[in-house]
């Protein structure tokens, strides 16, 4: 029988699991937000500890915290960084309040672990007060913004990783693939030759710019707003304070953080985080182009392009023997629309902000690290599983820029657009080749032909041929 | 050189070009949103008209306004009607004031067409004032709602037949079809034979029931909130007087109109518009299915699927000759886009209502009926020019079933599913034949295979063969 | 230390825990999509235990399951309705391959339990197979709409339920504040009078056709497509096995299941969740905009509107004291934000269905139960904790009211509305009242203000007083 | 009576109306696509001028266009570029074909004022041919793309320049209010002192970020794929020809455009647009935000929060004399979810792309122009008509402060949280002022309260007072 103790605030009593590290606030949290069940990111509880953390550091180097105190803060705070109390951060990922619940989750679990620490009992909040001594010169409003950035940024180093080795990946195949030469499509229609090599570099060099996109974008959540408080005056909050705290963030985390020249604009404004949402949004879009071309390029195996393969991952089919889908791809489709209705949510919530700040945060900071996440790990199976060993049909991409009409299109500068069209229609209404046509008219001559009609050469700019028609 | 008149409202003075029906507050709405440069929809401006005449016939019967003056307004509201102001509607179609611009431009419309009827001279408002003659008992807040679903409705009609026969057309492609053989593709992988009339089946029946989504979404606009005046509770407004202009309002436009049950909820809440956004944005996505799959199925001519001809309609390149491109798919998609871009915006303008009244009315209006037009419009195209005389590439698709590995899974019941990877995977490896290989290895007879194999009959629920796995 | 059973299929070997019950596909499938992190939904796994038990049901009837082995599915599969095996269904919410992971985590977890029943050891596929026997005359292309389709019912009869609770809420509000009189608003600026209980009757209205909507939009999942297995042909499935499935589907769970007069259409088009999931999105916007208004009537409690009074349900800052914030309402905002984003996912994934099956189902259904369930623990929350207690100012609204320049409107018909917008004008500039400077320049006498600035009288539609300008 | 030419293409013949500049393949596209009845924006016609210009220099310059033909296309392009023939690009904004109709429609304009320049007939294609020779060396996939770059590149000149404009005026408000001292308030709820100063101050900068966001973006389109042809390879484009349309094309325009390293990749990747479209959404948020605050903050006169007066720029209803309405902050917030609506199209068509060329480019380029029109004339309305004059009521704005309870954050320092909350409480439920109780209950002195409860020092971080609860 679980046993309790009680607790008191300004709205009255509740019950807490005597065992609990969390208290009435996170209580009453818990009560009113029965909404998706999940749990807080478990980067934005770490990056919740860091802040705590150096928000105790700083005041106590100011002298407004008791140094028994501190001490015992950033003790607990340190064991919330590594993820020792995850199961004690109970309210829901999405809350009202702006996130003051997950902020009070958050100062009640160090609060009672640094009464611990002292030697007090779990609730004694006269040694160790959550608002008082842990929130100390510190609001919602300017800790939970923090720990946003600081959770986004701890997610994108490994996106980012993710995407650099995604565009590794692409440049060996765009080399593996230079000589693989195929059909060009536009409209899905035949259009003129190609290398396979090529359609690679055409990803990597889109994926790169999503790489740099993202990178630039993570570098606006270095400006973070501790010292805000409640609407950025930063009332309560000494200014050496303010700086020490930004300092001491950085060190914690290692990233370049600094306290933003302007308190006000930091609290309320909340286009850091569309900013980044709108570039892995682009980056979604980008990625799930690249998947449906790879989706393309392999359908068949015998009644589509089977260009190339993906390796089989799975058996395709609970019904169909041998059948073999490309799953890898499909969960990378499936990510990006994840990402682009995340990345509605998120713009929805940011123009919900109101006056000094942006209540909607819980469910904005909820789809950015849901999507900072996916995207991670959506790369890294998609690159391992899909892209590695992937393999070109050569013989048959090869067979069927051969026996295009498309192939045409280089013979426009030397017999003019209205000629090639006639020919064009001969071939597709005859089933000759282009080349037939030509002869047999007497248009160009063998050797010209040989010239013009070379697959690899059609592949680079230029015009091949010696002769055309405006000499 | 342009002549002006002087017109007055409690801002201040403006000059009116002399000849314009328009006033002063058109003009400070001109000036004041110089936003799109596009018009009001010209069936606003005719349902307009209907609101205006019937709010006169039915002040005049209740006694409030003069019947001369009545008279003239019914008068002018007929030529609105017919559409011979329309040059004279010129506020932008986005604008601020929840449309009271756009009303306000109608009541000075018909003000100074009726002033003329009388003799009069334009701009001589106390003859007949926008306000308190063209405008008795009415605000914005009811004429615009009310206007928009009677637009709406007049825009309806014409999508409603064109969807309606658009399923016709599906219909004649389906028993055109129905006995062409074809690989069913699932993951864009070989599945099981399907015939292509069953495909144009499902998408009758899917086209269906977007008509029939559309019809039911279109009927919540019959309820209209004529009399709600400025915010629903019906000050100025007289019960009969409410009573007989929804009943004027029926009459005149043809439509079964009745005055809501509650002005209050029918003034300030705009789920009907978004109710039927939403039923074009379904229907749009569908439409882009199909669109995506006549594209695919039409992929080629020589290096995809090549099952389908969609009729050439215009030249496909400015450079490749003799090039076609499904260009009625592809605007088909386009359309597709931007309805369910306009949805997005509509649903912004829907939940930025507030209190008594939504002032994002004019962005929702516009893209509403925006969408409604093109997609009528794009259906027509669609239909006449894409699938009336869209042709089926019997030989080779039946080609492609026979040589499919797919039709294994007929097999599956006679031989369990275990057994049958392993042949798929050795037709697969080897290019044999699933026949060919159930003969080999003495898995099956030819008299079995021959029954079990039909191409036909594995379009149609069943198990071909007689003998089980099971027995 | 874990110990290992081996497991084939025809791509190769995998270990799988000795004592779970998925078996080599689930393991295929947990390597390939560590994607969100989040399992399937329980009901949706429910659902999939409908599935199985009355496909069993079917195939035993009709001859073609061993009896002995239908039996130990079904009880199997009982198992799975009942929750017991929540924990071996453990591929993620978001995979690629329509669902067939999904499907066969279901069909390993049965299998191993009916071998356990049959007295084998989990693995022994022989005596019951994943995919000969558990998914016998099935693909994952019927049962997974079809689970989608149950689990939506599941979830929605909750959610009906929670919406027709606020319904009647909101009704008893309507009658508790029918004699509150405030100030109506437009544009956020000063109106004219309406009472209190007319805007929770707009409240109650609204979410009445929200109701209705989503009911309606349900409905539509009634029709499922068991049988159609591979691509909606019905191949290996008989035309009494897809009659029985049905049949007993209905039986099982309640709802008025029948199969689709075309399976086609049915395995291949998603509109059935596009519908449901625009219907939920409609309703999310009104609902956003009820807690919008709520929030802004309750702002303050000094220097906001201050009109009612939001139960406090927690301490709302952690740095300002006493502080309360409409937390409640703030959490329906961004239920509606995230059902919104959620609609667009789905929206994606719909548009991206090809040919005979849409492979992007796995994401849509995560973000449609998703929306299904926070949307009804949000409204029961909403309910509870925000509407039944909450209270009206009456005395700060009556007092806003007869200090207002809005109710000027009343005076229209009888000064005409230019001479109103002077008064207006003189009224806003000077501080006086309506009614003073109607009465000191002589307008309106004292008995005529008398009846036409009567508060109550305002919000009803009429006028009042007997003497119009137009007399 | 109109007179026609008769125009032919390898699909057949067609009327062409006998003084139109466009031939055969606009009137088809015209045929094909009735879709929205908006023609193209003109700075996209003006931006096909330029590269049909610098393709003809730059073909004459390496020798494969006549010098005389070159010379008359040349001077037509000018035309074109002045506006003179806006009123023959008749093909519609949505269009399908990947803008070929487009780029049709302007080759055949050109070529037939070419050919008029040569003293030919229209018509006479021999003379000068709309494909051989105004597109020679070109693609509708590279000089589309071409022509969406510095299109995009012309409005956002002006675009930049009205943020540019808008953050100045900020910054003027900024100052004029620096010591207007009102609440703050998070939630809704009074929060503690702020000055509007500051509340500007946040605008200007978030609108500073916005204007180098959009500077950032804009600079990617830099990058041109002229000589791409078909799909990037450059085939029938000459090397030195690709070198010297690109400076052309950077001279004729102002903007320093360079041809892309990788002409596939430009090709066929539409990330340029999406990055800019999201850099306009992003703004887009940001200013309906700003627009949302100014409304709630002009909200009143009489009940509302009343703290600043945006100029009346147009009576504010039909019906209520007197009233004003924010109107051109309500145009802000339409002209956002315009913008947002536009961006969710614009990654619909981007995701489209497929394999080497993105045919939804025509509905892309529709959206993106106009999100950048309508951006750069909303924000100069809105900085003339609402900005500029904007007022503030600060005798209001202080008595509210003064009569706040918010205040008591300042004695958290002094007293501890769990005092100051217990004041709070006090000071609401019995009206008196936070000063008075701490008198009263002797927790503070007079001076201390004279120091702690400055308000303009609130508004700057620190803690006022000496004695601190910690001491």
């Amino acid at each position: 029988m679980t046993e309790f103790r009680i607790e008191k605030d300004f709205l009255g009593e509740k019950k807490v699991p005597k065992d609990a590290y969390y208290g009435i606030q996170t209580i009453r949290a818990k009560e009113n937000f029965p909404i998706t069940g999940y749990p807080p990111h478990p980067e934005l509880i770490r990056a919740f500890g860091y802040v705590k953390k150096a928000a105790a550091m700083a005041n106590r180097d100011v002298g407004v915290l008791n140094k028994k105190i501190a001490k015992a803060i950033i003790q607990a705070a340190d064991e919330v960084i590594e993820g020792a109390y995850n199961d004690q951060f109970i309210v829901d990922a999405i809350q009202g309040g702006a996130g003051t619940s997950f902020n009070m989750n958050t100062n009640e679990v160090i609060a009672n672990r640094a009464i611990e620490l002292l030697g007090g009992e779990k609730g004694d909040y006269l040694k160790v007060s959550p608002n008082t001594h842990v929130n100390m010169a510190q609001s919602t409003n300017d800790t939970f913004p923090t720990a946003i950035h600081i959770s986004s940024l701890l997610l994108s180093k490994g996106l980012t990783q993710a995407l650099s080795d995604i565009v590794d990946t692409m440049k060996r195949k765009e080399q593996e693939f230079d000589e693989v030469i195929k059909m060009g499509r536009t409209h899905l229609q035949d259009a003129v030759p190609i290398r396979l090599g090529q359609e690679f570099g055409a990803y990597r060099r889109v994926l790169t710019r999503d790489l740099n996109r993202i990178k630039k974008s993570v570098d606006h959540l270095f400006e973070i707003n501790m010292g805000a408080t409640a609407v950025g005056t930063g009332l309560n909050a000494k200014p050496e304070y303010i700086e020490k705290v930004a300092e001491y963030l950085a060190d914690l985390t290692g990233f370049p953080l600094f306290s933003a020249e302007d308190l006000v604009d930091a609290t309320q404004n909340t286009d850091a985080y569309t900013e980044l949402s709108a570039a892995l949004k682009v980056h979604a879009i980008n990625l799930s182009k690249i998947a449906n071309d790879l989706r393309l390029m392999s359908s068949g195996p015998r009644t589509g392009f089977n260009e190339i393969n993906l390796p089989p991952r799975q058996p395709g089919s609970s019904i169909m023997p041998g059948k073999v889908n490309p799953v890898m791809a499909e969960v990378v489709n499936q990510i990006a629309f994840q990402v682009m209705g995340n990345d509605h949510t998120i713009c929805m919530a940011s123009e919900a902000g109101q006056l000094e700040l942006n209540v909607m945060e819980p469910v904005l900071v909820f789809n950015l690290l849901q999507s900072l996440s996916i995207l991670q790990n959506g790369l890294n199976s998609f690159r391992q599983l899909a892209l590695e060993d992937l393999t070109a049909n050569v013989e048959r991409t090869k067979h069927m820029v051969e026996h295009s009409v498309g192939i045409i299109t280089a013979i426009n500068p030397h017999v003019g657009y209205e000629t090639a069209s006639r020919i064009a229609k001969e071939a597709i209404q005859t089933g000759m080749s282009v080349r037939q046509i030509c002869l047999e008219r007497g248009i160009l001559t063998e050797e010209e032909l040989d010239e013009i009609l070379n697959a690899k050469e059609m592949t680079n700019p230029g015009i091949a041929g010696g002769r055309f028609i405006f000499d």
